[in-house]
């Protein structure tokens, strides 16, 4: 008998029809002979209704506490939990619900996006060994002295990875609307190949690079507790993408996969002098703006002056623009800000990289060739990132999943 | 410095602006230097939201498991507690939420209808000497395992009464879309008076006879541990009623009001033997009918046969003569069954019965006076209840009132 860790995220419990799919799920999993945990979300939908009502409550212009907040949110997947267990039960089958405080999820007190610093899974183990199907509430726990919090943007993720650590279950799958992880977004590029297996490295890659299968957090702890996680679809039975440890094999493979990320703006501050602390009286402003910077590019001077350049999302960029714009004159004369969005980024990545030479070689003749022209690059251990104009990213993705050959057949 | 404890309604909480009322007056409450622990309910339509997705979750001819159902339901509340508290923070105060779990409300485990066992309120004292303002979950609590469980119809009320037995509050007040207790339903009798104070026995007959204040096991819980409470409106700052144990002084009131219970029907089994276990015989199969009984005459025989009456809600009549039909013929020959909807009941209440002769003779001369026919006829120790004619009952609570003096002056 094996004990298996389900998460099924808002979208595939939507709705009450939609509940009734994910408990026949569950229910087919149980009969295989497995012991299950099932991590639900919030219903899609239900916690933006909430911070809308939220919002009335505290009038224009104020905040809502955030520990209320929780209080609030947690409602969310405190309803699916009901409703999940109570349609297998309808069905037949015996389920009972936990809320994250129920399941012994302890988290910090950092209210709205709590970190998971124990989990005491007797109840759960508990509730199992009785016979029961377990349904636990994701993004939830609570505090050592019993405060509800939540987890965040991918919270639900990373409460069904730290459940099949603490319970060590033998699979842990992540429920979503794709069947998998791809070499590249089939909508780009039609003959993307869906991946069998990933390593964490590559997937967190991937995930920074714009493939949103899942956020970064819940890979870094998957990765951290060596939780193997399968990714896959809540619309059919076909098989997922399984993500683990990396593997001598896996580095016969050069590239995993290309990921692409549009939207993205650049800003170039030129003619600044190259002494130290340019860099923090540049990027301090930006951040305190709350402004998240993707790459940054800064070449080596040959006369003491040099320009930086960073990128960001496009939506972003005026707030950046204005950040910035103070700080100039303190930089020196002949500072000059330029900006620019209508770009794109687009990544290459594969732990295969660190023993294959000429990738990047490879990447840039691919462009050329394909008259893409590479605006800025960006590289790590196992990635290797370029800006090109956002017109031309379908094409130069087509160009660099060919060249590299990850075309399914 | 007083601690009080207060009581909102799903109607006073119903939507966000109501909610922001709710919030300024715990704030004026608190201002006036008092400790304020408030108990909220659903917003209004909550729970019958949630009923009707529980219901197409477990599909037709389904009931969902009461364990889930109170995980549901407890969310309505959640909702509530974290809306007010954040309504209270944004208009300069300084609230917290508790859950009933959160707050130490132990019930027993009999989900939907679960009763308090115990109250540790130790949370809500640090919460209160911390100088936070308390906002409680109502109807909720948790079993000593840990399991959310909720307290039924009127849950509410008695979270608000059994919080304030366990913190020794100077005061309870639930407010309601009332002003309090009236001699009479001021909807029939125009002239009704809002009484300053009752007795909980009064109270409780006068629940009990249609008077829908307050479900009795809420004031029955008041009344075993001697909690006074005040029932008032939340849409004005009228003062309310007291409830509380009896006086000395009460005893000079002989009637303190009048209820009236329309859409009832009368049961009357003829012809039955005068023998012993006769009468479960026929409650018997009503009560595993589910169907509620209120009165029950039964007059002496002179011949070995005697009839029965007794009287149900309208609704039920045809449930309980399906439920009487098999029995009938056991009962003997001769035995039939009359049934008749379109009466109402009127009940007069006062301790002061107890010390006044003649309150009967005054209440049946007062009503024929009227020209009302008077039914049947059931007494408690401080109650007479009457039925009569559904189309007489306006016409007979006006007389009664004015006989004993109870109109406002």
């Amino acid at each position: 008998m094996s004990l298996i860790v389900q998460k099924y995220g808002g979208t595939s419990v939507g709705d009450p029809e939609r509940i009734r799919n994910v408990a026949r799920r569950i229910l087919e999993t149980h009969a295989a002979g497995n012991q299950v945990v099932a991590v639900v979300s919030a219903m899609a939908g239900e916690t933006n209704r909430l911070i809308q009502i939220a919002a009335k409550v505290t009038g224009e212009g104020k905040e809502p506490t955030e520990r209320e907040m929780d209080v609030l949110l947690a409602t969310g997947e405190q309803t699916t939990i009901a409703l999940t267990a109570m349609a297998i039960n309808a069905m037949g089958g015996t389920a009972v619900s936990l809320t994250g405080a129920q399941a012994g999820i302890e988290t910090d007190g950092v209210h709205t996006k709590a970190r998971i610093s124990n989990i005491t899974p007797s109840e759960v183990h508990r509730l199992l060994d009785e016979g029961n199907i377990v349904i636990l509430a994701g993004f939830q726990g609570r505090t050592a002295e019993g405060r509800i919090t939540t987890l965040g943007r991918g919270g639900s993720d990373l409460t069904a990875i730290a459940m099949a650590a603490a319970v060590d279950a033998d699979l842990c799958q992540i429920f979503t609307d794709v069947d998998g992880v791809y070499t590249c977004d089939p909508r780009v590029v039609p003959d993307a190949r869906k991946l069998d297996e990933i390593a964490y490295d590559e997937l967190l890659e991937m995930a920074s690079s714009g493939s949103k299968v899942m956020q970064s957090r819940s890979v870094e702890f998957a990765k951290k507790f060596g939780v193997r996680f399968e990714v896959r679809s809540s619309l059919n039975t076909n098989p997922g993408t399984l993500v683990r440890e990396e593997t001598m094999s896996m580095e016969s493979v050069v590239i995993r996969g290309v990921s692409l990320e549009r939207d993205q703006a650049k800003v170039t501050i030129t003619g600044v002098g190259d002494l130290p602390g340019t860099a923090s009286r540049i990027f301090g402003p930006v951040a305190e703006a709350n402004v998240i910077i993707d790459m940054i590019v800064q070449n080596v001077s040959k006369t003491g002056i040099t320009d930086i350049s960073f990128t960001v999302n496009k939506a972003d960029l005026a707030r950046a623009e204005a950040a910035l714009k103070p700080v100039l004159a303190e930089l020196g004369e002949g500072v000059a800000l330029e900006a620019e969005d209508g770009i794109a980024k687009l990544s290459v990545v594969g732990i295969g990289m660190r023993s294959h030479a000429g990738v990047a070689a490879q990447m840039f003749e691919t462009l050329a060739k394909a008259g893409v022209n590479i605006q800025m690059i960006s590289t790590s251990e196992i990635k290797i990132a370029v800006t090109v104009a956002e017109s031309e990213i379908e094409t130069a993705a087509k160009a660099v999943h060919e060249a590299f050959g990850l075309a399914g057949g």
